[in-house]
């Protein structure tokens, strides 16, 4: 059985989704966005978003996390509020025992839609669509979701290439 | 009491420092450095930053934490792996439920030294002198140890001031 959890880390809104691939097809198990905005100081913001991404890991036992690669610009205050961020939510993932692998944002596009370009409303679409769901999840929540479909397609496949030609596991962060 | 626990975060070394200033001259607890160099991947020395910080406040039971403010370059992906290593270091402190400071470098040696443009080996000459320590500390060790004695002549200052004036707690992260 896997369980995924997906990641998409920020400093002010960290979105998260759960999947599971044990059967053929994923099935949606949760996801949201942790928002931090309104949260006074950064202390108070990285020990909410590793609560809440720890209470995450005691309801749904994942085996596997994956989390997007950032995309830096050019705004180092911006980098290192993001690293706080990034780092809170992998260490109460890592507490749990649970193995962490980065995708850039272009590998989960083209995993999900086809092509590393598509934009966001395409990601939400075809989340909705692999999923099944009912309706479009919030931003962040797709973009989570994203990342543990992406994650679930790359495992698979490296399963096949193994099944073949010898175990090599996707990238860990 | 207060048992004040200084970081000296780094995405290689994180320096820690613990001093006791509930006697009228502040006492050496215990320092040391967490290097995660040698680990092989952020998730592992992040995993090994928060499990060590975790441990020290589960000894040493600190009452309050300081933190040195970063002193940012130009490089994002530095700033960013530094995001990790500070996130994962005050989680573990904010987790034990203690207050996390934070202080500029400048102010920290302008504390110690009594000039904020003091260099490395006057902090940690200072260091050794204001704890009446047998020897050197390690550089990072020092730092944190410097950070901690910051924080306690702060909170001194502050509390002198609000006996006169009122309470206002200094800058809190």
């Amino acid at each position: 059985m896997s369980i995924i959890l997906g990641i998409d880390p920020g400093s002010r809104r960290t979105g998260f989704g759960v999947i599971d691939t044990s059967a053929s097809k994923p099935r949606y198990v949760t996801s949201g966005c942790i928002n931090v905005a309104k949260l006074a100081d950064i202390p108070a913001r990285l020990d909410a978003i590793f609560s809440h991404i720890q209470d995450i890991c005691v309801q749904v036992q994942p085996t596997e996390c994956a989390i997007e690669q950032v995309f830096l610009g050019r705004n180092v205050d911006s980098a290192l509020k993001l690293g706080h961020a990034r780092g809170a939510a992998m260490v109460a993932v890592l507490q749990a025992g649970v193995p962490v692998h980065e995708y850039a944002a272009r590998q989960v596009k083209q995993a999900i839609v086809g092509k590393g370009s598509a934009t966001k409303e395409q990601v939400q679409h075809m989340v909705r669509i692999l999923l099944s769901l009912p309706g479009t999840p919030q931003e962040d929540a797709a973009d989570a979701l994203a990342i543990a479909l992406c994650h679930a397609n790359f495992s698979a496949s490296m399963g096949r290439i193994a099944g073949a030609v010898g175990s090599r596991r996707g990238r860990t962060v």
